[in-house]
């Protein structure tokens, strides 16, 4: 059986009771390290706290190379972990596929994603969300401007906007950045930057700093460290008014 | 303190351990009993593995008497449980305005939540939803096809829909009544009726029920007991579309 475990948000302690069963139970127990980041917990840490060895996995060995995972869970209980809820990410339905297609059985424990817990944090309805989108790094010779558009059309639709930030191995993208290079967007796209922002910090924390307003002021706002997480909300409800007022400075 | 602790998607497991740890901690715990279910344990299950009272909070108590709620935050620890990820319902984000209001710190611990669960039993990719929609039970005078507008909407932009069903006291939607009454939406609106859909049954649990396929055959799906949800799917993924192929019989 392959299991694949979400880890939750922030830290060792975000994994549900079912899913730390699921760990302690298992044979082998990989650690895909590569989509996200468990900033609160070091692996040490979560070998020591779970019981178990935790082997790292990269995209080479689970998108090129994921055969010792699949036949060690046809033999045995194999748990595959990940940062927030498990699936999110292609690469982990490509794994199940695969999976699958061996012959071995597989299942998910789910765990706390930031795709829900941005309403508690922002106080911003679930069902007013539309599309998300993720701002990159821009390189050189590419400066994508499509979440932008996706933004914008969220925003026709008064319709807020769950945007990821980069991730990479050596840098984390912060709400500062995200909003400079969104504002260089609309230059580019001749359309007006949002008039306003929701920044998150480290979600699933004991201490998550969320502030509200507009780029100008969110780009002087010091959100501490990873990961963050930026909102571009529509119009605002009377109850989401008061949330972001009273939670995050608005 | 005034905690808002997720139960997460189906049993009394799939709360995270540092939720548990906050129960166990707490000298008073509600569980607010209106907005969702924990289908897969009772409230005494609960009492017993997590070794305290849970006093049930129905939608009045919330909403109209919560002063005995922020009265004992404001002298102690004290937890307040709801079913998936808190505060994605706007009543819980009212009582955390109420509480903060009067002084009583507060936080949440967040949990598994069907949002983002459904990218994992579907196989359908995060960024690619739209704006969700409920499907309520239709009352003689009252027919709203607003849930068929969303998914068109969403349809028009390539974006899936995921589909809350209605949950009252007494019954619980399942996904055949949900394919009709989107049908008969169709035949009010004189739009067609979406060609594939995508059920399924007791998320988070060890055995949920995934199914795609068209409204004719889904409906004719025994999908077993609740909380079932629905999900419109828009193009497929060449990932998507194997996925669904392998895990839901498409």
């Amino acid at each position: 059986m392959l299991t694949f475990v979400g880890l939750g948000l922030f830290d060792l302690k975000d994994i549900s009771v079912k899913g730390l069963d699921a760990v302690r139970r298992a044979e082998y127990v990989y650690l895909e390290s590569y989509t996200s980041r468990m900033m609160g917990s070091s692996v040490s840490e979560m070998e020591a706290v779970f019981g178990k060895e935790i082997v790292l996995l990269g995209r080479e060995d689970v998108e090129q190379h994921p055969d010792e995972v699949i036949r060690r869970a046809r033999d045995g209980d194999v748990v595959f972990l990940t940062g927030g809820d498990p699936m999110v990410s292609t690469t982990h339905a490509d794994l199940r596929i695969r999976a699958a297609g061996m012959g071995v059985a597989t299942s998910i424990i789910h765990a706390s994603s930031i795709a829900s817990a941005v309403c508690g944090l922002a106080g911003l309805q679930n069902y007013r969300f539309g599309k998300s989108c993720s701002v990159p790094f821009p390189a050189k010779s590419w400066f994508p401007t499509t979440p932008l558009e996706t933004i914008r059309q969220n925003l026709a639709l008064n319709l807020h906007t769950l945007v990821y930030l980069d991730i990479q191995p050596d840098r984390y993208m912060r709400v500062g950045e995200a909003i400079a290079i969104i504002e260089r967007m609309a230059e580019i796209l001749e359309t007006p930057a949002p008039s306003l922002y929701v920044g998150i910090a480290r979600a699933g924390s004991e201490h998550p700093h969320v502030a509200a307003g507009t780029g100008e002021l969110l780009k002087s706002v010091d959100f501490g460290p990873p990961l963050h997480i930026l909102v571009v909300p529509a119009d605002l409800h009377p109850v989401e008014h008061e949330y972001l007022r009273t939670f995050a400075g608005l």
